[in-house]
């Protein structure tokens, strides 16, 4: 098999889905939706018994529990992924929305409005309910798809796709709209990392490691999503009921995410009234502490914090603490360590919270409230195809609109330029 | 010298002024473009004399005239330069701006705001003027700028970069917040492509040759600017007056530049009456035309347009003319050969006019006027750093908005979530 033409065959129908999908009505596309929702539930059975294969497979390769949890479907979630769908069926439809329109010098009438990138291809591991959810967001925005899940998932994913499609054919949606890699041979993501002349975007999801080997291999524009070193800040002014609360939020109600914290940083002046409690709760809930030295002061029998644990994501109920001088250290420390994704400070203080607000670099930047809320369900998108961590066309959650690039319609009755 | 140590230092120093110049007030950064602007006029012997060199340089390589025009610079140029600088003083901060802003249903008041990039990588040929157009969009957007012109024009580069810096440092302006690469090793533009760590944008400015190497290379995420391979079409219902005057502007007005037209399409119904005098007033204005079969047939004693002709960008008084049998025939050979830069269509049928906006993708799509308007000036953006010719981030015209990216504020009164 030739590998190049068969990314290459994948890649030119998606291309050329994409033109009529541009021109797609709301009503076709809802009504796809809907009836991919429909499809779901009805071939359950034949998902689910691809997925026990995908289970065993990994059983037999010893991964580990995590892993196993991502990878398995039943009907509980199967339904909850043919609910996104209906949820994205209901979502308003980005694509003709004006942005801004005016009028020029020359009274040429220009309107600004949201078309599709194209064809946005997903490379992603080993959760199948991304095969659903990133070919909804890209159909609603008007995008065509190439999806590339892991190999651990195959079955599953393949069983899905076919379902999803056959569904999104029958309701109208063109040939080649949604396009799945059914080969897991790892040179083909190489190949399609420089298909330029067909893909608009490329968006990994998954791990670190996938997501540096897609930005520093890819020609083609990536978003980049994922990390997140959070760190919340209490000041020396905070609410400690407040601050333990959001604390604990942010570090224990889903630590394996990117929007948890992973480092604290407690002004010295409110560390022996906040930490000793603090650290008990934690301590009960499961939370290995690790700590700089002052932070051992108050919260005894925890482990030292190396330089390396202020650096790295934990994704688990670990939680490094640093005892800072001032509201400069804290943010010298978020400076140095932040990956730039959600970063809180806690504090009654209103010029240190304008401060902090105004001079922390991140996607999103709270005041008393959990890092935990920067997601695109949360803020309201509806739906989410990821958090992008990176400055260009979108940063923080990205919903539909972030799927979509803009155009310029002019308006004239003769102009030409002097 | 260690070419890798000499760039990241430069990329470090400005990464460091990106931090400072992210809460830089208006006001410091409108006087620093003042105090440039004035700098550049009172140090314009200096920057004359460096330009002398620089011209001789390049006649003694046998460089053509066009290349040495570009190059040159003159007290109107200097002048034009200068003025640039103060229009860009005279334009709102785009910093701070509310995009939108919101309650979600945890009562979070979210504000979506601009923010600078952070450091900004402009890598460009041999227009000196690139210098301060891009230090000052860049500047004012509260952006650290790296510039790296061509070799060609290194000693005007120095020149100008050594006055303007000067300025913007003693009118408060953080060290570092324009560095210029002084060193014109090309394997340095390798390097910088690489900095991932330091550098948030690069924007290559400059030939097809540059801005392919730049997006193929860079793991820096790019924006892609320049190549306009333009069309207008002359529908069966247009005025040919109008049709002639657009025709004209789009093809001659400018032809070097990326938003002139490169290929005429004519529909069948309208030829005769349309082509033979628009080809006599073409040839008249020296427009070497090369046109179809059909073509032939209403302009005598022009070259048969081949394949090539019609996917490349001509920048110059050369014209490709086609006959077509409708408007999807029009929009089939835009989707073929368009580099998605600027469409127009020349009618008065309303329907035809619709579908060429809606179906016709390209950064910006006309009725009834010229390509040439698609310019950050003429658009009413005050400046522009180039025109962007991909989908991600920025598509046409780019101001000031476009080198910014955002940043959720989020307030909150000690939320978590459930």
């Amino acid at each position: 098999m030739d590998i190049n033409n068969y990314i290459v065959t994948k890649a030119k129908n998606a291309k050329l889905a994409a033109r009529t999908l541009s021109t797609c009505t709301t009503n076709t596309k809802n009504k796809a939706l809907l009836n991919m929702a429909a499809a779901l539930m009805s071939n359950a059975q034949s998902i689910l018994d691809a997925n026990k294969k995908d289970i065993k497979n990994a059983i037999n390769e010893g991964k580990n529990k995590a892993f196993i949890d991502r990878l398995s479907l039943n009907n509980d979630r199967l339904e909850s992924m043919s609910n996104g769908l209906k949820d994205v069926a209901s979502l308003p439809d980005p694509i003709g929305e004006g942005i801004r329109s005016w009028k020029t010098e020359d009274e040429l009438k220009i309107n600004k409005i949201r078309v599709p990138l194209g064809t946005i291809g997903i490379i992603y591991e080993a959760r199948p309910n991304v095969t659903v959810d990133a070919a909804a967001l890209c159909i609603k925005s008007g995008n065509s798809v190439i999806l590339r899940g892991g190999s651990e998932a195959i079955n599953s994913n393949l069983e899905i796709y076919n379902t999803i499609y056959k569904a999104a054919i029958s309701s109208g949606l063109p040939e080649g709209c949604i396009e799945f890699v059914d080969n897991t041979d790892r040179e083909i993501v190489n190949l399609l990392m420089k298909l330029n002349d067909y893909v608009d975007v490329l968006i990994p999801r998954g791990g670190a490691g996938l997501i540096k080997n897609v930005v520093n291999n890819s020609t083609v524009p990536v978003i980049e999503t994922g990390v997140g070193n959070c760190h919340v800040y209490v000041d020396s002014d905070a609410d400690t009921k407040m601050a333990e609360d959001i604390v604990i939020n942010a570090k224990t109600q889903r630590p394996a995410v990117c929007n948890a914290m992973e480092t604290l940083l407690v002004h010295k002046d409110i560390a022996e009234k906040f930490l000793p409690h603090l650290g008990e709760t934690l301590k009960g809930l499961g939370v290995e502490i690790r700590g700089c030295n002052e932070t051992q002061k108050f919260i005894p029998n925890i482990i030292q914090a190396t330089e390396e644990d202020y650096e790295i994501e934990f994704l688990d109920l670990i939680l490094a603490v640093k005892i800072v001088d001032s509201l400069d250290d804290a943010m010298n420390h978020i400076y140095k360590y932040s990956s730039k994704h959600s970063e809180a400070i806690i504090t009654n203080n209103y010029l240190n919270s304008q401060r902090f607000l105004n001079e922390v670099d991140a996607a999103a930047v709270y005041v008393n409230a959990s890092t935990r809320f920067t997601d695109g369900g949360q803020f309201g998108f509806g739906a989410e195809i990821g958090i992008s961590t990176q400055k260009l066309h979108a940063r923080g959650p990205m919903g539909l609109n972030e799927l979509t690039t803009t155009k310029y319609v002019v308006y004239g009755n003769g102009q030409v330029r002097k």
